[in-house]
Order: C-alpha cells, then structure tokens, then sequence
C-alpha cells in the first residue's frame, strides 16, 4: 500500500487536509465522467503546483505516429491515443487583484474534497490566506450531468473573511490543451473559431488527422448571498501556435469572461459555470454552434438546482440496480462503490462506438480504448447491473469492426476472411507496438467469441449470433485454423509463438490458455455452425453466402480442435502453461526477497522471461473461463501449482483467484485478494494512482464478489448460487438483472436471501438445490 | 542483385556516366578511410541533389537518449552513436557568377569516378554546362593519408572549355552538421571558436555530453596551369544554432575562404586543399590548435604530389601482405580487393580504443562500433594479414572494457564479477535495445573468449592469457556458470529465454550454439585455470587475488560444462537449434514463393519467428567454431538439414556457409555463396548500399577464400591447407602471416604452391600430408 490519506466512508471519497503530493492522485481519484465525457479533478482556479490536467471526450482520439527503438514489418504506423480535450472547468479568480492559486496562497487551511459517490458530485472548500493578506473561504461543486451527457455544471462560490475585497472571477474556455504522452510533441488541436455571446463563449476545434469536430461551450450566472446579479464583463483571448506540423500558426485557443465586483466582508460571490462538449459524433458539423446554444439554454433553464437534483435521480438509479453492500467491513464498501461508480462514469452502454478504456476518463496512458478486458472482465458487470442492450453494444461494436480485424489478420498473412482483432484499440485499428504483445498475445481473439457464448449463456438472447455474431465466430474460427499448425513430432496441432494472458512469458510455444481458447472456439464455431444450418436456415444462407464458408471449413474447424496439443506434465498432473515450463527454477513468490519485488520494477525482462513468475492468472484464466470443463479436484490441483507462482502484477490477476479461492473454500485467501483488486487505486497498491485508474480491472472486483463470494454462476439458462461470506464481514448484498427480472442477493453468515422485485416465479440453484424465489406481493 | 552499374575491374571501383540516382550508393561504395577517420564520397562542390553527407572520426561518438516504444527494465538510457563530424572536404565553386551543382547544370558529360584500391585514391572527373552558358571540365583527386592519418588532401581542378570565366573557389569547413539518424534532433556538436589564420582556418567543435574536443582544418594552395598563384581572400562564416536542447545559441559554425580570379578558356584553376582532424583523443584539449597547425605544416610542406607518392606506398605495403589474386573471374577478383580495401580502410589495428564498426567510415547507422563480428568474423582476417600485435589489440580493446561488462551483467542480476559483454557498444555500455537482443543474444559473450582461444592457436602468444585474457575467461565463466539453470525434469543444466546467432528466434530454450559455447568457455575456462595454476603460479595467484576465484568455483564451471543440456533428434540424428525446433512446419526455403523473399522485408515478426527460417548459420556457426570436435560426416548431416531452411538475411551467413560448402566438397554451392558474399555491397544484394557499407562481413568474405577454398587451419601449431578451386577460376593466391613468418599459397588447377618470403623452413600440412616449405635462396 502506497497511500492511506483518504477517509474510509461507504460513500464517499474524502481527503482532509492540505496536502500538495495529494493533488495529482487526487485528481485521478475523483475524477468524474458520464459515459461521454470525464475529466480529472483538476481545480477550477488557477494552481501552479504540480497538477495533471486532463479532460477527455469519448470516442474522440487522435492517430499519434509510432515511436519505436527498432521497427518490425506489421507494426501500425499510428495509433489511436486518447485526447486531452480543450478544457471548460477552469475559472480564475483574483482577489484585491492578486490571483488565487493554492500553492501560492500564504496559508491554506480546511481543505477538504469529497467524491461523492451517491450524486455523483465532487464537493472541495477550503480556507485560504493571499499574500495580500485577504482571508477567503472557498466552496466548489461540479458534476457531469447523466441525464444531458453533453453538460456539466459548477458552483463556485467565494467569502472574504476578514475584510471586504474586489474579486474577479473568469470563467474561460481553453483549446490550447497538449497531451503529456505526446510520441512527438504533435498539435493534437487545430482552433476553428472562437465566439463570444453575451453570458456564453464557444470555442470550435477539430483534431488533426482524424477531424473531430467540437464545440467546448459555457454560460455563466453570478450571484451574491444567492441573488443573482448582473456584471458587466471583459473579453479576454490568448493565442497558441497550432496545426500541422511545419504549419503552425499563431491562432486564438482561450477565451475568458472577467467579471469584477466588490463583495463585503462575510459576503458570498459565487458563479454557476454551466459547460461542456458537443461535437459531430453525435451532430452534423455545420450544426455545432446551434446544438451547443441548444444545450447550453436547457441547462440554465433548468438551473443549478434542478440538475444537481436530476443527476442524483440518475445516480439513485444507477444504484438501485449496480449497488453492492458490505456490512461490517467499511474499506471494502467503500471499495466495491468505487469501482462500480468508476465503471458507470467511465462506460453507460448507450453508444455502441464507445468502449471501456482501461484508464477511462481519468488519465491519457495506453494508447486506445479497447482491450481483452472488456469482453473478458467487463461483460459480466454490465450485463448483470444494466439492461441486456448494454452488453449487446459492446458485442456490437466489435461487431462493426470485423473488417479491420480480417485486414489485421491480412497484414500478418492470414487469408479468407481470418479475423485478427486487435490488442488494443480505438477505430479498430490496432494501437500497439511491441512485437510480443501486437502479433503473439493472440488469446485476445479467443475472448470475442467467449464473450458472445457469455451473453447467450446469461441473456438467452440468441439474436445476436444469427444477426452479427457468427460472422465474427467464423473470422476467429479462420484465424485459429490457420494458426495452428500440424507438428509431425508431435503429431497434433500446435500453436507456436504465442505470449499468453501472463505476459511474463512471451514468444512461447502452445501456451496452455491460448491452444485451449483456439481449440474451444473452433468446437463453438462449429456446434453454432451446425445450430444455424439446421434452425436458421435463411440466415445460415446469407452468413455461408457473405462469408465464402464450405461445410468442408467447417468439418477442418473440428478436426483441428481434436488434434489440439496440451502440454501437460505426468509428475505434477497439471497442465503446463507452455511448453518447457518445468525447465524453469521452480522457487514459489513466497521465497524471493521483498526487495525483489515488484519483480516488473527490479528485473530486467530477460530475467523476468525466464523466471517461473506469472503476471497475472493464465492457465487459471481457462479453469476460470472454461469451469465446467474441469473437476473441482482439478481447479484445486492447479490453482496450487500456479499460484504459488504469481506475482500479481497485473490489475487483473486478483479477481480471477479471489473467484477460485473462493470456489475451493479458501475464504482467508480469496479475501486477501478482493481487497487487493476493490481498494487497487484507492490505496495505489502499485504507485501509479497519479496516471489515472485501473478502470477495466474495477469489473473485476465486482465479480470477485458476485462470482467468487456469492458463487453466481448461469448453469442451463438458470442462475446459481453457492454464497460464502467472508469473516470479517457481517453480510452483503448484490442484485442482478437476469433476463429481465431483478433478483436481490443478501448473504449473512450462515443466512442468504433472494428476493425479486417484479414478475414470475424463478427457479434457482443455491448450492446445487433447487429453489423458487417469488415476489413478495 | 539491385545495382550493375560499377564497371568490373581487378583494382578499382568505376562509374561512367552520370545518373543522379547512383549518387547515394556510390557515396557508400566509393567512401574514404584511413583507420582514424573517413568519409564518404560526397562531392567536393556543392550538390542539391539527393545525398547523404557523412564525415567520420574514429572513437568519437555521442551518446544519443535511447528511443523505444516501451521501455524495459534494464535498457539502456543512452547509446553511443556514429557521430557525422564537421565536414572539412566543401570547395564551394563559382563560374562567372553562377555556382556550380551538378543538380543544377543544363547538362554533364563524361561524368567518370574511380576509386582507385591500388592506391587509396578518389577521382573524379566530369564535363558540364552551366546555365549561363559557360561550360567547363572538372577533376578532382582525393585521398586520406595513411602516412599522416590526421590529413586528407584533394586536389580540384576546373578549365573554362568555351570562354574565358571568373571562377571563385571557396574552401571552408562546417561545424553546422548533424546526424540523419539522431533520435530525438538533438544537435550533437556545440562549436567553440572558429579561427581565421592566412590561408589555414580552424573549427574546434566539442560533442555534446561525452565532450570530445575536435579541431577541423584546412590550408589551401592555388595554381594555374600549374603554377603557384597567391590570391587575395574574402573571409566568409554562417551561423546556425547549437548547444544542448533549450539552450541553443546562434554560433559561428562556418568558414570559408572565397578565392576569386579570372581564368582564360583553356587554362586550368587548380586547388590543393589539405585538410582533417586532431583530436583530444590523441592531444591535450588545450593543444589543439598548435597540433592542428603542425600537422598542416608537416602536410603542407611535402605539398599533394609527395602525399600522393606515400600514400601509394603505404597501400603497396598493405597490399603486399593482404592480396588476394584470383585469375579468371574479374567480378571476383573486384569483389575480394573491395573487401580487403574496406577493411584495410576502416581499421589499421594501431588503436586498442577502435574498433571495427559494422558499416566502418561509410555511414551511420547503428550506434556503437563493436559487435562480436569483431571477434567471430574480423579476428583472423587482422591476425594473417596483419602483425599479430593488431589481433591483440582488438583483443585488449575487450579486456579495457572488462568492468563495464560487468556492471552490465549486473544490472541484469548477475553476482560476484559475472561479465557479460554488450551487443553493441563504443565504450563498453551497451548500444542496443530490444530486448530479445540486448539482454537475450547472450552468445556474443562465448565470442569474446572464442577469440582469445583463436587467437592464442593462431599465433601461439600466451601472454595476452595471462596478462589479461585469463580475467576475461573468468568473468565469461561466470556469467556462463549463472546464466545455465538447472531444469529437475530434464536433469541437466539448460539456458533458457536466449537469442541465438539465428536472430529470426527470439527468447528460446536450449539454443544449440548458446549451450555449446557456453560449455566450451566453461570447459577453456577450467583449463586454462588449471594450465596457469600450473604454469604461471605468480600470475595465477595475482589473478585469482584481483577476481577472489576459489577453487571450488573452479570446479563448478566443470561440472555445469558437463552437465549441459543438448536438444536433439533422435529422427534426423542432428543437434536441434532450440528445444521445439521440430514443432515446426518444415518447409524448406525452395518451396518459398519468391514474392515472399527476403522475409524479413515482406512478413511480420512473428510470422518469421515461428517459421524454421534461418536468418543466418547457427547450429552450423557451432560447427564452424569448433570444427575439430565433429566428424565431418556430422558436419554433412547438420548441414544438409539446416542449409534448406536458411535464408542468409544476414550479410554474416554466406561465408560461413561457403567455406563449409567447401569443405564438403560442394565448390559449385561454395563459390555461389562467395559471389554473394563478396558482392554483396558492389552489387547491393539487400538494397541498402545508400545507408553505407558492410564492413565486418568483409572479413568472412576473406574467410571464405583462405579458409574455405585454400582449407587453411591451424592444427597443433601448423598451417593446414586443403586446397580447392572454384570451376570460374583458373588461379588464386593469398598470403597469410603465421607466427613472424610470410606464407604465400597459390592455388591453380590440380596444383597448390607454398612459398616463403624469409625465415626458416616451415612445416605445414597440404592435405594433412606434412611439408616443409623453404624460402628460395
């Protein structure tokens, strides 16, 4: 654990206390987002401290060219970064003319920031003493709507304590924003216009290359004690250089309203900052100026007030159905209603171009936004907290870029129609570029069509795979045909050269996870193959028509899964993780020196390569995906090879064992690692909170709870429970949506109850048995 | 084959006509060295056409910050790159006016450059009309001293044809220069004054960040028709902007010196420009200047025809000893003098700070110098054509670097005075960074004590062992001993997670090559230890004092040597390259389309990882290091199965392969392997020339005649000579120096002939038949 300065409370995020080292952590921390837009908790008025600002628009990115020490032939030229947009929170305030700005205020005093996890809003107030020797107490508050997810609102308001004072406030507007993790130090922003409208300002920029187009817009009110009040104002404009490079010019990207008014003593000057993005997303271009108007009028309309209310309806929502309690244990509340709110904020499922990026809307690293994580770690949450047509969105937008995953595949030479989905992504283009990773970690195509049987296995929606799903089946299925190759020493197929789920090892032959995943879609490739001609014939005509399929394909999908190699060792009765592993110095974590570790920041790559060590579940990672095809004797025998050999290092690796050490009865462990993966970032367990969240990982806490503790399972098309309670916890509760029906969970020790709100009788497994859950009328 | 435009010639490299689009590859091919600095063959005057402007001092270099898509653990933060050193070779030159720039005349004729190996000379000559209509005819002759290698000196002439012209020549130097390859446009040279004195003038210049110290001259002298002329000068300068990154200054970067006067049609306008470089290599920084002024003088005084005259004599001696004759086959004969020019170019052997760069005095690309071609390829080439104090300087340029070899063993984990010397380096530190190399061809590290063995059988000079070897064995042992792991389930020792010389594997188990060398050091390793324990029981004892080597660590070397895991196949009774080798489609290189050639240009990384691919020899690397330990029936079988499947993307394979070709008696295989080793840059096989040339695959090229066609060994301290000549040729001969004494071997059909120049008789073996070779009184 690398920090413990914030307050364990069951809803809120709260920071006591001046600390300028806290600023950065905090701002990944709090940060806030609505699904289509988020931004770090950076101050409103100036601050000339260390700070990493960041604001960040869904689905808009820009292609930086690849920065390599060696390039290798497939790499992609560019890729997809995430965008520091320009920036419509900030609100510079002067007092007796000299500028606020906390870190070089004489003396700050009752600092105090809360995100508030229930209403979605971030509260700060503080005391500050300028050097002009004003005294002012400070309250801001700011959320991003839910309900008109192209606006957020302030309330900033300022109180002279011990005299009366001038004070200026100047809300602005700001598109010469840079991104930190630039390759090149690109103008990611080319500022179109910049306008000016009474009590609002527009500023209209499109990215290079990729040419979104985006209007950042505000509107102000000002008020004193709460009376609104009207103030004459001055425009201010700042230029930048911007555009292309080689063609930069010096152009207007700022523009502020100062409004200046005496305020007495004891007296509250307070501004409502009403702002946010629109752009052509989601509006023809030509319209960006009217649609912002448009948005920016229902906003004051409705006032402060009214949406600060509308926006704790949506979160109350939000939690009736996501929320999960935890009595008795206040850090692993807090934890778990961190990571699902963090989830909401980050992806709300209505737009099928967006995904959940891994730092969402908290910071810029990683290039992209999709990665494996969704379809194998974020599926689940969604698909349990919200309406099916959330997950279905998230199939979809895989879906629509099935043809550059065939092009992907083409660039490594695979042919007709193999699809290759990226590792990371954006447009669907791939966005890495480590050779290892890019080309090898290719157990990534294996989670698009687990994640498809996963949402028929819990939705019973089996529209998905006629409409859009087998064509994407199919690529993966061609891919993996033809990666495999027929060894005559081994007389089976084999996959060589692969870095698996662990990325301790790369360039390995027949990881264990990745030839069982290949093997397990070419078998589900085939049985939807044979479902679809024999029930959709139609539709098994246009499929077969527009993908060029012969039944004799097909028949070579299941005969290559037949032949699949497994490595596996006699002596251990396990199966290896690839092959030669048991030519490794089998010494477990628990024997390598504290100051070894984190092995990932003390080792060299070769040492961390030859090295027994797991980064992150891999073999386990198919026991957990692939459960029923394994005794729990087995699960039992392998958890106690692998683990032992894991160092966790991934945001990811917790969740899967806290599900499997639960599932074996080993509740002190499988504790252990819930509280690793719930309190990750809260407690930045790995030293880098100050980047951003580990946002994907965060669905992964949720299942450590449903799946390992509650023992949520969907055994033919009915849930299943085997619920298990911690011991420090008194109980806990989780609801899911299935198929429509809302089932409550609460688990006590040695008590559980379901409950439904609505509709017919279901049947359920609870430890295996049968039971019928009714609604209580 | 990509280029056929340079004329076959047995002593020079000849373009005849002008065609813009050869003028990058004939700047590589036609290059200048002298060991201590070189060039490549820019043009005198000014060119606004493509080129690629390069000047060279031997052992100066900038440590360029390391660029990598993801940084690794254990990279290094910088790396010392060929530095492009301020160019004192410009002659800018004006007629009537107008500049002259073969880019820009309305036409050129007779456009002819030679560069003459015979002497180490440069011509050029040329025919040209300009745009006002004056037309001229142009020589120019240049050359490095080798005599006096701080000099070069050129001598440019121009003749108005068609009128009377005033013609200006304006000899300067220029500090304003810069890398092509730099990674982050760093300036690399910050210039510290620049003095103006009659007709010399001076640049002193120091690199950024290593601050090496340079001053760059010239002197001039001016003739017509021949005779001396004095001209007044206008001094001229330019300034551009230095220092390191944020705080450049605009410096005076350049001088020239403008010579004006009128020359009649027919008469000729002549320079002798003398310029170069000393350095604080080789002077005290403050000195500079005064041996700058020196060493022009020295130039001066014996005026361009004297020069002229040494430096023939100087290429005649080297020439005396390296020549290598081969009648009938005039692209042969080319091919092997290219090979030994370049050689003799890029390193003299008098500096134990140099080294033999990849692409010599001929361009940048890759930072550093030093790679273990040195020690693999370049050592016996140096030892027979050299005195054997050059190999040992190679050798001792190792042993200076012992201690930075261990620090960079260390930072991969490696304890108690493990050493493991760097892919690439200029000073020790290590110059690469992918990791599947820097940290994982770990073969490079047996190299360093091959050519100790090598070196020591060849001349039979124990000394360097002792004097300093012995601790190079040692750290070698010990990196060896840590580095092999024990594998339980194979029970034996295993080295896992390398990169053989077979670069087209990355991170495999049980590299062939790498356990074998890795055992042979470690077997040497013990043995020597044992001879000087022994022997030398002083230097035994300062030895293990300074290394504090035990007895008992002594024995371990033996025992992991003996213990050392081979893969192997029982099937095809060969060693495999790597466990899993067998895994692989079998597909040999003639049933590859040739729409797919070379591979590494048209597929993906791990497209060619996991083929059976072979970039160049590495199973038979091993064969070829230590031939003795197999039979040549075993040779035949390892070379039948990996021959098919090797693709010579490497300029290091064919060599290889060519002398074991031979060996096996199949001279048509041979010699196709030669031709394509020793043309490989004249007829730009990997189009590539432009970036500059290969250099250290020269010495194998120079191996595949002596060692391959002429068979020669050295057993038990004898020459051993197994004749063989290639149909194409009717003769060839070579001479090597063994042990003081000359040995000339003439090779005709059906007929070898042994001569000595001096000495006693020498006992060699022809055949393995023994002979006595007498010098002819």
């Amino acid at each position: 654990m690398h920090l413990e300065y914030i307050k364990p409370n069951p809803w809120s995020i709260i920071e006591e206390g001046w600390n300028p080292e806290h600023v950065k952590s905090s701002e990944s921390l709090m940060s806030l987002g609505n699904g289509a837009m988020g931004q770090r908790a950076n101050f409103e008025e100036e601050y000339s401290g260390a700070t990493f600002q960041g604001s960040y628009i869904g689905g808009v990115y820009y292609p930086d060219k690849t920065k390599v020490g060696w390039w290798k032939n497939g790499y992609p030229e560019y890729f997809a970064k995430v965008l520091n947009a320009p920036s419509w929170i900030g609100i510079k305030v002067k007092v007796n003319g000299e500028r606020l700005d906390l870190h070089t205020c004489v003396s700050v005093s009752d600092f105090r920031r809360e995100l508030n996890m229930l209403y979605g809003t971030l509260d700060r107030s503080f005391k500050a003493t300028l050097k002009n020797g004003v005294e002012v107490s400070v309250k801001a508050q700011r959320f991003l709507s839910l309900a008109l997810n192209e606006v957020g609102a302030i309330k900033y308001s300022i109180k002279p304590l011990n005299q009366d004072a001038t004070i200026i406030f100047e809300p602005y507007l700001d598109s010469g924003v840079t991104n930190e993790d630039s390759n090149w130090d690109d103008q990611f922003w080319n500022t179109l216009s910049v306008t000016d409208d009474e009590d609002a300002a527009f500023i209209t920029a499109h990215t290079m290359k990729t040419n979104f187009h985006v209007t950042t817009m505000m509107r102000n009110r000002l008020f004193i004690d709460g009376r609104e009040i009207t103030l004459s104002r001055k425009h201010k404009t700042k230029t930048s250089y911007q555009g292309a490079i080689g063609h930069k010019e010096e152009t207007t990207t700022y523009i502020g309203h100062e409004y200046e008014t005496d305020v007495k003593q004891g007296e509250t000057f307070t501004i409502h900052k009403f702002g946010g993005y629109v752009s052509d997303l989601n509006h023809a271009k030509e319209n960006l100026q009217t649609a912002s108007t448009i948005v920016l009028n229902t906003a004051i309309t409705q006032g402060y007030d009214a949406m600060l209310q509308a926006q704790k309806d949506a979160w109350a929502q939000v939690w009736a159905m996501a929320d999960i309690t935890i009595d008795g244990d206040v850090k692993a509340q807090q934890g778990i209603r961190f990571n699902i709110f963090q989830l909401n904020q980050t992806y709300t499922g209505v737009d099928s171009r967006l995904n959940i990026g891994p730092k969402g809307f908290t910071g810029e690293k990683y290039g992209g936004s999709t990665y494996w994580d969704t379809e194998a770690y974020c599926i689940p949450f969604y698909m349990a907290t919200k309406d099916q047509e959330v997950a279905r969105n998230l199939l979809t937008y895989r879906y629509n870029q099935l043809d550059k995953a065939i092009e992907n595949a083409g660039k490594l030479g695979f042919k007709n129609g193999a699809a290759l989905y990226p590792m990371v992504t954006m447009n669907g283009e791939e966005c890495h570029n480590e050779w290892e990773i890019t080309f090898e970690e290719i157990h990534r195509n294996g989670s698009m069509v687990f994640a498809i049987h996963n949402y028929e296995r819990y939705t019973g929606d089996y529209s998905y795979i006629v409409e859009m799903g087998m064509e994407v089946i199919v690529g993966v299925a061609r891919f993996w045909r033809q990666r495999a190759t027929f060894s005559k020493a081994k007389n089976k197929y084999v996959i060589l050269g692969v870095t698996g789920p662990n990325e301790y090892e790369n360039n390995v032959n027949n990881n264990w996870f990745t030839n069982y995943i290949a093997k397990w879609c070419l078998e589900y490739a085939f049985a939807k193959a044979e479902e679809l001609r024999d029930n959709h014939k139609d539709d098994w005509k246009r499929i077969t028509g527009k993908t060029k399929l012969s039944f004799d394909e097909i028949l070579s999908w299941k005969s290559t899964a037949e032949q699949m190699y497994f490595p596996y060792s006699e002596e251990y009765d396990v199966f290896l993780q690839q092959d030669g592993f048991l030519d490794k110095e089998l010494v477990t974590v628990d024997k390598l020196d504290k100051s070894q570790r984190p092995i990932n920041q003390k080792w060299s790559w070769d040492r961390i390569l030859r090295s027994p060590y797991i980064k992150q579940a891999d073999t386990l990672q198919g026991f957990y995906f692939f459960e029923d095809n394994f005794t729990t004797e087995e699960l039992e025998k392998h958890f106690d090879f692998y683990e032992p050999f894991t160092v966790h290092e991934s945001s990811l690796s917790p969740c899967v064992h806290a599900i499997q050490a639960a599932k074996l009865d080993r509740m002190e462990q499988a504790y252990k690692f819930y509280l690793r993966t719930s309190r990750l970032d809260l407690d930045d367990y790995n030293k880098e909170v100050e980047e951003g969240l580990h946002i994907t990982s965060m669905a992964g806490t949720w299942m450590s709870v449903v799946e390992g503790f509650g023992g949520m399972r969907v055994r033919n098309n009915k849930l299943s429970f085997e619920p298990k309670i911690p011991d420090a916890w008194h109980s806990y509760s989780f609801k899911v949506n299935f198929r429509g029906q809302v089932v409550k969970v609460e688990v006590a020790k040695n008590k559980s109850t379901f409950s439904l709100d609505s509709g017919d009788d279901l049947e359920i497994l609870v430890n295996g048995e049968k039971c019928t859950i009714t609604v209580a009328r």
